[in-house]
């Protein structure tokens, strides 16, 4: 598509008719690296693909590397089995960081982080960029967990697909701010404000058949009690980047 | 579509080709109680539709209504240009419970809670269904609150397009258990557990401009800092259906 405007591509996804925002244009961002951030704080993200012209809302577990986007399923999926010969696709990730309350409905709001991500999504063929791929899934979560664990069987391998998809174009959407009221509204005898909401990890629940003296690891320090999903997967991005 | 699974009308939407779960089908629900305290516990959805053969992935916030599910957005946004005529989408719900770290890279998982509802989405015309949708918006998730606010103005009421869709199918899918280990692998000394996640509401920030003496309002009661969102939410809805 071409672009409408004019961006860096060294910092910058193009804009073209297809990605850009329109709706409230001063929340959105083009840049990598607005981009990649909200890829990076989640797990979770839905992949929107069409079959025979009826549009899918898949949720599923994904990761980055680079310019790159993966998730992966079972080989008898619809998704998945759809996605052989290669499909348009958005990958969308949100979070949800707050609800605002204001003094009229019009300016009722939330806040929010979203990247939306466009490209043509196909499944991983190639054995080595499979095999990495598989390995990334635990080790972009679980930085050097994959070493630890019980190798990929070849029917394990044979049953999961793994789909990569090149960012072609993608837009971030923020919106982190209190209340938009109207200025004439401000004196209304009305309550406004924001009620923060964050995801937070819970305390560690192992597995009643781990031996005992097997601790832990190491990797697990990202997801202390307490802490955010989305920060310990920021961290666990940056350190499996850095591995 | 024609059905493939003989559900009950009154209790179970149809199960087609469109909506039966594929993969791992024993998580999947398709009654509406399963489906409902999924949406119901939800702020945020995913909508996929498609535009000249290009999906979109739109988060956006939603409302349940019965088996009508709404949202809203600016009458410049481009899925709601394209809705005017009604077209084929797919509505996602997607909780995120729970990391499951297991023995075995093929093992690992994730505890979530999703549905997936299928429709047609139309822009709400009809004034009375429209002006409905607009107090629900706030009501159903702030029981009472809309009758406190500033009302909607006609200029306001013109710049929000408010979308419906009737539940025509829908599946819901959930994984609520610990490690799903081979057996074989109990013994190797391996750590193995699961991390739950929960979405927190933090501690509420008023909006400065909010005149002395004016006391946050008991639909807020649902919203204490610390419970969980999704109680909140669900909280909120039976709220709403009871008033």
């Amino acid at each position: 598509m071409s672009r409408i405007i004019d961006t860096d591509p060294a910092t910058h996804y193009p804009v073209t008719e297809r990605n850009r925002v329109k709706r409230l244009h001063e929340r959105a961002r083009y840049d990598r690296a607005a981009v990649h951030a909200i890829l990076d704080a989640a797990m979770l993200c839905h992949v929107a693909y069409a079959i025979d012209g009826q549009p899918y809302c898949t949720p599923t577990l994904f990761w980055r590397a680079g310019d790159r986007l993966y998730w992966h399923g079972s080989s008898a999926s619809r998704m998945l089995r759809h996605l052989k010969a290669g499909t348009p696709a958005c990958l969308t990730v949100s979070h949800l960081d707050g609800l605002v309350l204001a003094r009229s409905g019009f300016n009722h709001s939330a806040n929010y982080r979203a990247a939306m991500c466009f490209g043509t999504a196909r499944i991983v063929d190639d054995v080595q960029e499979k095999a990495e791929a598989l390995s990334a899934v635990i080790d972009r979560f679980y930085p050097g967990r994959d070493a630890l664990l019980r190798p990929i069987t070849a029917q394990e391998a044979k049953a999961t697909t793994v789909i990569g998809m090149a960012i072609e174009e993608a837009s971030a959407k923020v919106r982190a701010k209190g209340v938009g009221d109207d200025a004439a509204d401000f004196a209304l005898p009305i309550w406004a404000g924001v009620i923060p909401v964050k995801t937070v990890l819970g305390d560690v629940e192992p597995c009643p058949r781990v031996p005992a003296g097997v601790e832990p690891p190491p990797e697990l320090d990202l997801y202390a009690p307490g802490r955010t999903l989305d920060a310990a997967l920021a961290d666990a991005q940056r350190a499996y980047e850095q591995a």
